[in-house]
């Protein structure tokens, strides 16, 4: 089996990690290919650069040119799941929503840890569309942008630590979900520090893409996820792709 | 007083068709610029071509260099508004919400034609991230597709007052909003036949921009809708705008 | 355009104070008639008050013998908008729906600024029942009542300008909604002390009237806000207005 | 024990029915004395009627000078019960909530049977507000307005009937609620016709009065209710009352 | 009328204390019988107990042997109502229910004070099936364990207290509600220090109970409560009744 | 890794067929191990059996000696899932929430077929309480009892099909779930049928088990599911296990 996890941003560096973090929670035959978009921005932190960031996956799927069983849209919050979902026949999944509903399996209320507070609602704003919401205690911000967590690891989690602490204990978290996919391989130590289980979502999509091809589950096409019409359409997707 | 009222299609004589209906809804003073997009499809219908249109409509608004008070998004369901409003700091109307605050200025409960099934949910998904849905009584289809609208116009007004006349007789619907910007200049005839008020998104989007710019009221800048921060961008907006 | 803008309460001054604003609000051409009730209290702080003023506004515009296209109940989160409704054909627009509509074009989430803590629950129930309490952050209130306003307008500032900002850092509302009609006038200095959108209430609901006049938009009456039916009444209009 | 029962229109043959309807209900030693408002409409069935009501019940009760325990207002879907709560000490109980708390009881979800569809949402709206509309499978219009349950019972029974077997097995409701207080003493009848529980307003009302004056429980005083503060009022109570 | 009122635990002087609360509660003529059951925890605070409880509850009914007109459930937050109420048909309270409904025909919003803090979801998650979640303010644990109530009631009632004055000032509860079968004849000291109406659910559980019966009200069959269908059962109800 | 998949009742060939459809799904190297419970009913289609079933399912686990890596409560809509989580440590997966967030992965809508109506309210109150409603279009019921779909399997995928059609074409269901252990294996040919996903919950809980066992993710045990404390119980287990 072959899954793609994009990147949603243009970091490469990220792109790895990111690859890594899903090979390691991958079953054995399973291989992982990363997929850092062709355009874009170096990270995701609003809704100008997540609806850059949905074209440019869709984009870079589309130009992939391998088989492959899944696709994983490797951002948090990020608008575009539904569009990928239209052009392809295989599963797709966001790890927002895959986070969430692995979390939900392990306690009676999660919180979400992210990076800067301008992107709470975004991350809100999926769930609650994901209809994964009203388990959701909270969304909380660390204060430090998506980079700064490849920059300085060790006060990235002192600090996203400290948010997961305060979630636990006033929000009645009971399960961490960590909100960003540049915090990959953080959830260990994270868990030894706040004795509540932490999801990955890069590992929760993985193993949930698994799962759907394991069942031979694929999108339904009846419609909202139907293919495009076929129709006239300017500038997709050689300018972008080029 | 100057508004940009942007097509989220590429098909030109949408375009004209919105910008009149903008041009007559507004008030004596109020210039209206209708826009079309440099990219995407000739018609919006699905989760691809509305992501595909967000972009469009951002880079088309970008590349505009006269000043303006105030954008228009003519799209109903789309993408995007949430990146203009980062964008931008002009205020942004989305018709789809403009057209819901105004009907729920007018009755109990309102309905919402459109035309394919397959844009139901977006239409359903927007006006819940919107905060609108829960007074909505039902979004409907017509059953033709966009372009059909202006093709056969006779056949359009007959399938949508069909739709209409059941959304006020078993879904309680008190308000029609019609959903698509090619709808616009229907809402007279439509109105005729079912005996209840029906709001154009267009119209409704350039009163409510024009109220806003003669209160001087802004879009919120503090969280969700802050300027983007600064960072390197492959691909924007020239890939684009070329 | 004729404009009726009711007051809620008998104090005559407020009616000034609010059609004052409502006429700075207002479109050249737009004629605004500040009217007080013929009955009821001098301020309106609760439910009894306000189910009071509903009656009074009533009797007050079925008592006013000019042509006028459009009525503004100026009471935040008072009973009897729906009565209105049902009684006249041309638009009636609530101050506290208008200005949570507004709101809601400008920010993810905004938070209302009140006076007693008394009112709280009144204006959240509005909201609930108007269906625009999803992206309500919190009602909150200054502690002062209705008429304090008037009598010490630097202690009212200070008051209402510390709690938008507890509003803005502690209940992250990105604009705020002034829920008063009395504190009309207070928008721009409150808007510089928080850094947020201010929307006054009258003003909102002014736009919006102008809006729906214009567009030549009137109440549904199929149903909910259909003309009472034939029947024998007593004391009504004329105990009311003598 | 003495409990009022409030009529909210003029038609005192209702009042009758009421007040014979709740004495039948009562424990043996409470006493019900029905009450006739001085002013308002002869059936309700609508908003400007009901706020009409709603101070002319209030109106009632203040003038009433004998003591009392407890106070049902005895409309269904009608507005004032939050005036009452703050003007009176004793527990006020309003005949809409009560049937539903008690049809909760008795079933996963109940429906509601009304008289006109004009007073759908009006019922649909009180529900809401009091946080009881969650297990509510609908509220249906037999068609027949108030005072035709008085003139052709046996009609209004045919007709509620067809209704509350809809609600049962369309609607999925294990219990009827009669939406009007006017039917008091069809439940029986109707009971056998459809195989489920059916609830009567004004009964329940009363014994859940009963409920909170043997538990010594009363409104109370800290916030919504709270009793009106000392000020100027106009026309209030003795225009209308006399 | 006779009315059972079931302890969840196993330990006689909870049944004891509840069944002298449910009497001093009831009419005059209403026979309380505490019944125990044969086997479970001697408290009960979690969902394993509570399972069993709801087993040793309808167990506990099935076996006892008497007429009688309904049932009380005298735990809070537990499960098990569903399946006596399909067993029997005779009307079955349960006490967290009883005391929501109760609390709401009193304040705006209420809060539950209960035991551990492990207790709070299930609470909540009782009131959200049941439909009665709206206007919960919040539930609030005192830290202490249902044996502890009865070893030191002094501390009991300053821990209870304490909450309780935190849900009125910082939630606007403006009605408590004891959570907690153990807390019964408690209510009069914590309403003397916190200014607000307290619920006592045993009270109320028994009161409408009362109420349902005398209005020959009874659990609907129709679908949810349907009797179990006849079937082989191993080791019910022997196992547990021995 | 080992799995234990438990029946919630006492029929021996629907355990088979259950663990027959968990090993299929399952990864290599998973062991699936069947349980049937030493007590209750069966079939279950009500909350008296499912409450059992509750019990006999964690008396069953807990009469198991040997490891195993999580747990699978293997029926649809029943009740005791947070008991199990609370006495255990590994995962506890309940194949109602496993279908429901497989499905949601796969459409913008999800719909349950179950068999008999009554036990569709179980099934609502379940999801609505795993907080996973928001996206089911609709629960169907087949009309057929559990047993009956082992004896006549072609008259039940006939009735299965035929809701699975309604739900997609009225209630705009994009997946369906097989709401029934007992359906376990029909989940192609209904595919088939309908041209949409079908979700076996069987299948889905196995997958999404071996996703938190591969994970190393266990139920949070700092609230909701911890430890219940030690104390003194009365026939447990013992009583139902001999």
């Amino acid at each position: 089996m072959r899954i793609l996890v994009v990147n949603v941003n243009t970091t490469e560096s990220i792109t790895e990690a990111i690859a890594a973090q899903a090979q390691a929670a991958a079953s054995p035959g399973t291989e992982i290919v990363g997929l850092t978009p062709h355009f874009g921005a170096e990270s995701i932190e609003g809704n100008f650069e997540s609806y850059l960031a949905a074209l440019a996956v869709m984009d870079r799927v589309l130009s992939y040119d391998q088989p492959y069983d899944a696709v994983i849209q490797a951002g948090y919050g990020e608008h575009g799941r539904e569009g990928l979902q239209e052009l392809l026949t295989v599963p797709v999944v966001d790890i927002t929503e895959a986070a969430a509903s692995v979390a939900m399996l392990l306690g009676h209320r999660y919180s979400v840890v992210t990076t800067l507070d301008r992107t709470v609602p975004l991350i809100e704003d999926r769930l609650k569309l994901a209809g994964l919401d009203t388990r959701c205690a909270s969304v909380r911000a660390s204060g430090l942008a998506v980079l700064e967590l490849e920059e300085n690891p060790a006060r990235a989690i002192e600090s996203i630590v400290g948010q997961a602490q305060r979630a636990v204990k006033d929000d009645h978290a009971e399960v961490i979900c960590l909100g960003c996919g540049g915090m990959a391989g953080l959830d260990r130590q994270i868990e030894e520090s706040t004795g509540v289980p932490v999801v990955d979502g890069v590992s929760a999509a993985v193993t949930l893409a698994e799962a759907l091809v394991r069942m031979k589950l694929k999108t339904s096409k009846v419609r909202t996820y139907a293919p495009p019409r076929a129709k006239r359409i300017v500038g997709w997707p050689v300018a972008f792709a080029k």
